[in-house]
């Protein structure tokens, strides 16, 4: 997706470790016109695919799942990070995250997560693929049917995309970070 | 805000302690056509201000918060709860959690906060105002200006409201609960 490609290349920041910061217009501070592209362009790639719900993660993930959800007319669930007391009748996982370095649990209520549900989970980044590996166990302990996962970056170093595509997930990535070695950021087809 | 009362008197669930559960529409599963209503009517609600940017806080504030930012052309900055190890020339904050019962540091960074900034602040619930304070704090600290506080859901019965009217905030809430009394939602002027 060009406009993003050409929007990382501005204004993402590479940090040693292989981090990719886009918080000026993704996960921080976040442009709703790009939410809105990128969200068409996921509708676009996966206009083949039948789904009644997106589904995503806290809290990086909202926006362009919002924005897929209103352009579509589709209910949106977001999976929460940790137990809020107030939530009965839940489903849980436990995912390893790469930044914070640490465990954390991913619920979701079995009212929002049916047998019947056919889902496109959005993410903004893949990278070992773990929150998505506990979405593929979130959808597998309710009965839903993922159809499908989309990222607005993934990054092709890390094996969770290579992962994914093994276990035979359809997985679409709207720009591929071949590498950040030296604190560059190289873009598949860019 | 009429649409948004009655999918409350609908769909909303009352626990002991005052708890009113909105996770089928808001909080959990959302539906996004509500949040563009919910958008759209902040947006009349604030018509007279002047603001260059939407501010919210994760996770429930995201949605509406980005609809707004879409609607009006605007950048949208998330607070994020708790240290992430990747965030350079942060404002921080202490906060706690009425539902969750512990505190948590909420932080933004310097950059996306700045003096210059007249901001409007969106998030899903008004109760005892403690992330609404933490917000204010961060405002104060970075020179932004503060021009407003939009929730979608107020309760009157706890203390939030009147503490930021008393501060000279100018709160808009779309709905106001007036009592969660054995279980009974009471909506004001409903």
């Amino acid at each position: 997706m060009k406009a993003l490609i050409d929007r990382i290349l501005k204004d993402g920041k590479c940090y040693p470790g292989g981090i990719l910061k886009v918080d000026k217009f993704i996960n921080h501070q976040m442009d709703p016109n790009l939410m809105k592209d990128i969200a068409v362009e996921f509708i676009r790639r996966f206009a083949s695919t039948k789904v009644n719900k997106i589904l995503t993660i806290e809290a990086s993930g909202i926006a362009p799942a919002i924005m897929m959800g209103f352009l579509m007319n589709l209910p949106v669930v977001f999976a929460k990070k940790k137990k809020p007391n107030t939530l009965d009748n839940m489903l849980a996982t436990k995912v390893t995250s790469f930044t914070k370095q640490r465990d954390y649990d991913v619920v979701i209520s079995r009212d929002y997560l049916c047998p019947d549900d056919h889902v496109i989970f959005i993410d903004d980044f893949l990278a070992y693929g773990n929150a998505a590996k506990g979405i593929i166990d979130l959808c597998k302990q309710s009965g839903a049917t993922l159809e499908g996962m989309g990222f607005i970056i993934e990054k092709a170093f890390q094996d969770g995309g290579q992962y994914l595509r093994e276990q035979g997930v359809r997985v679409e990535s709207l720009a591929i970070i071949e590498s950040l070695e030296n604190c560059e950021i190289k873009i598949k087809n860019a």
